[in-house]
């Protein structure tokens, strides 16, 4: 085992909050396997890289011989939306529930070791709990209190309902630490609210309250909005490894440093000796494909990301690919025809030249070549474009607002 | 059966609001029984003419044809408070709540009719609705709704705390309604919200909204505060006859008026008649021996009233009793010996006189002769006391603040 001080800075790395450290060093010092709980929605899982953020806090966790259970919250979701408002949150059955949890430890075990995780349903304490057990519960909060969550508290002072229900629910989601006996409790900073009220619910049920630790949330490719499928700006774990490549290659170096710190596996010490590199003149792309060769290497393994690495080369460095693409971001409605966006780029001097370059096969997008031109790209995306063996250009489109 | 106009007349009598009345005009025209419901708490019952405002409308009801169902509130009784905060209000066994049940019903059965009043307890389906079904009755109410009520806006407003389960109370009051299928709810005014989420709730679960009839609290025997047995200005059912009399004889005019119209039988009519004779001449007094001797007859029998008529004609009228007894108001620190009140409200020149006058047998206190002369007399009280043949005075000792 790792020395304390030692673990607890590598617990810290890219944590937004520890509350509080030296409960957690007491902890630590039990010389015990500590219970981590991670609570999810018992949706069908699509796991992308802004999810392994916690999720590598987890593994590091279990490196530390620690023991880590996803709770997977199905009592909720077997109720759908209550209110009949929200038609999208239907409720889900059983099976269907058990299915989803599957498709979901299928993921997480590609980053988490499978003889430390364990998965948990808290319909198994949350039914038990009856009417009596969720009046008491609720006897342990305040409405002021709960009113001090940010979103509750937005929408009380602009007179969007806020349905009594809904203020069940962090307190049962609190009372699964307390029936879990969690020691930490992992989450996004969206959820630091939710996860102090099972900190305090602890404290009521006479057990020593849970160290509550929130990560960052990721941002996405463009560096500007939180990881998202529906913004698409992900880097999916099960997406092809060149595709990985290619999307990682894509980012800007600010974000890669990012990147480092919330996906990577590398030490605080080894981040900043490769900041000292960088700094000393070493090409931050060469940095970048450390990066995108770690999780490739985590989610396939070594060699496709050897591939992946080798095949990017072949098409975008072998001969005359630039140190230093130009970046460009151009506004649009929302798409644009391809032979349209080359000329507004300047890689070629007209649109019909750009839909000639494309039949004649010289256009490529992330080094896939494209070949009708009738192709349109969407608003919200960013793509190295490259005409012929010379012309490049990373083009950020942005849709006009 | 009496024709319907004249029935929402006679309910009307009294009430405070009748939420709808054209709601209830139909529900009467069904000629069907309706379900009346009234709830009350578990704990032990003294019940006081303040409590007969409501048990009277109910009695109209039955005369009427319909039927009434006392819900016990024994699911939230056998919880106790859980915040823990209020000791007093300490979770009351099975047992207990049985056995204050039938207390209660033995005293309220002196007021209403035996085969239309059944007793039903709410832990019969509160129980049954279990975490899940506590949810979806959340659901059906908002946070701001709920804020609405007095005493949880002064209390938000003014930074005191409320529990979250407080709001879970009023839900489960109107589920109540729910489950009992209630035509009609009664209460005091100060129920009215609460009324009115049943009548909410019962729209969400598809049935026909109770209408909701909200009786005024009636004041005490000083006219100003609301009767209860803490601040002893009550007259209880089971008080003994003369006791009634007396505490009967004792209110002023005004409140005389106000127990017709909330206590008695007689109709709006009737009572109009008494007020043109009072115009024209009659002494109220005698007008209050009839309200004296109704309330006696309903409780005791009219033998008792005519007895403790003539016992109270005995010691006040018969001789010299004055047409007017003068009223007095004298403000001392918790209590004060009965020699130096009877000096301070000069009814003795010294208080050694008093007590002289008091050895004598010639001090009588509501007409009861007091033979001990270091009587004290606490704060909050209010008696006819007497010196002699002659010397009268209505005094209400108030503590001062």
């Amino acid at each position: 085992m790792m020395d304390i001080e030692e673990a607890l800075a590598l617990i810290q790395k890219g944590a937004d909050e520890v509350l509080v450290l030296d409960e957690l060093r007491e902890r630590l010092k039990l010389q015990r396997p500590l219970l981590i709980k991670l609570g999810c929605d018992p949706t069908a899982a699509d796991i992308h890289l802004g999810h392994t953020v916690v999720l590598n806090k987890l593994r590091q966790f279990q490196k530390l011989g620690h023991k880590v259970q996803f709770l997977i919250g199905d009592f909720t979701a077997m109720i759908g939306d209550p209110t009949g408002r929200n038609v999208t949150r239907k409720p889900l059955e059983r099976e269907e529930i058990a299915a989803n949890a599957r498709t979901y430890e299928e993921q997480v075990l590609k980053i988490l070791d499978p003889d430390k995780t364990e998965v948990v349903f808290n319909s198994s304490w949350l039914d038990e709990l009856g009417t009596t057990g969720v009046i008491k519960l609720a006897a342990k909060y305040t409405v002021a209190r709960m009113l001090e969550r940010d979103d509750f508290k937005k929408r009380y002072s602009s007179n969007e309902s806020i349905a009594v229900h809904e203020f069940l629910y962090p307190l049962m989601q609190g009372y699964d630490s307390v029936a879990m006996q969690a020691d930490v409790e992992l989450g996004g900073t969206d959820q630091k609210f939710n996860l102090l009220v099972g900190r305090e619910l602890q404290k009521h049920y006479g057990q020593t309250p849970q160290i509550v630790i929130t990560m960052p949330l990721l941002e996405g490719l463009d560096g500007v909005q939180k990881m998202s499928k529906s913004l698409n700006n992900y880097i999916g774990i099960t997406e092809p490894a060149k595709e990985i490549f290619g999307k990682v290659m894509s980012i800007s170096d600010d974000l890669m440093w990012r990147y480092f710190n919330l996906v990577s596996d590398k030490t605080p010490k080894e981040i900043e000796a490769l900041k000292t590199k960088v700094a000393a003149g070493l090409n931050p792309r060469d940095v970048k494909f450390l990066l995108a060769e770690e999780i490739i290497t985590r989610f396939h393994s070594r060699q496709a990301a050897q591939e992946a690495k080798e095949s990017f080369i072949a098409q975008f460095q072998k001969g005359v690919m630039p140190q230093d693409i130009p970046e460009i971001a151009i506004q649009i409605d929302m798409e644009i025809p391809l032979p349209n966006l080359l000329k507004q780029a300047g890689l070629v001097p007209s649109v019909t030249e750009g839909g000639r370059m494309i039949e004649a096969g010289a256009v490529r997008i992330d080094g896939e070549k494209i070949a009708d031109k009738a192709t349109k790209i969407a608003a919200g995306t960013q793509h190295v474009y490259q005409v012929g063996k010379r012309k490049f250009a990373k083009i950020q489109l942005d849709a006009e607002t």
